[in-house]
């Protein structure tokens, strides 16, 4: 399996990380969520060379997790902000901005929920009973065409 | 900024995607949360080449999130397993698996809470109030540190 084929896997784990599984398009996204919407700022922030950034921010935005809108005319300038889609992935930064606090320590911004007030650190809890979640709480099976799709890639066919 | 310079960042999000912001790392966690251990299952399920996939998994070891342990002497044979610094990933598979489920579609594996029963799809949510979360749900507030490494960048120090 090449990495293009990522995205025919049955795995959503799998389609995700074809488009959004690089540090740099994770960077962007970070920054992306802090605000940043133009070239010059995005490039400082993330130390990607110009080349690699509009290379990534085109396919972002033909992924359709950003969307590209001119600021100005003459000379033309665009900005580049999160969609629907794009805003979506915040659960993304905020469980790796959770591992990073707890593992590898580090410290950026403090969250406060509008809803309620408190300050927060967000995490993954059950949607029926409330409790907050680790691997060990909760039992995965494996779907017939996933397991279909691995026993092929065993057997090498794929 | 270079990527290796991701990791001296205050920033945790960037601390994290240093490690673990890399396609076949991820393909590997998510191996690992199916349970698998075995270098030859590794590199069937992921598709990375031997020598890729030697690379990621000593990395893994040296990082702490997973760890290599001995299953037979004559010859030697190892496995490879989550210690927990690497099951604190798992938030993070789960968010990408949320996303991607979503936006790209795809099904491989149902879950279920051990705690409760139900079958979920784990979401973020306020620790303190219960409420689900969005990106639009949270005020995102700048530490000094942070701004400080901020406006270097933007000088073009750093």
């Amino acid at each position: 399996m090449a990495r293009a084929d990522l995205a025919k896997s049955s795995c959503p784990v799998s389609r995700a990380i074809e488009r959004v599984g690089d540090p740099w398009v994770l960077m962007i996204l970070r920054e992306a969520f802090l605000g940043v919407r133009r070239f010059d700022e995005f490039q400082a922030q993330t130390g990607a060379s110009p080349h690699l950034l509009s290379q990534r921010l085109k396919q972002l935005c033909g992924d359709g997790i950003l969307r590209r809108r001119a600021y100005s005319a003459h000379p033309a300038r665009y900005e580049y902000l999160l969609t629907e889609k794009g805003r979506d992935l915040w659960p993304v930064i905020m469980t790796l901005r959770g591992w990073g606090q707890k593992w590898l320590g580090g410290s950026s911004i403090t969250l406060t929920h509008k809803g309620c007030g408190a300050r927060i650190e967000p995490g993954l809890t059950c949607p029926d009973c409330g409790a907050a979640l680790t691997a060990r709480d909760v039992v995965a099976e494996i779907s017939a065409d996933f397991e279909q799709e691995r026993k092929r890639r065993k057997g090498g066919a794929g």
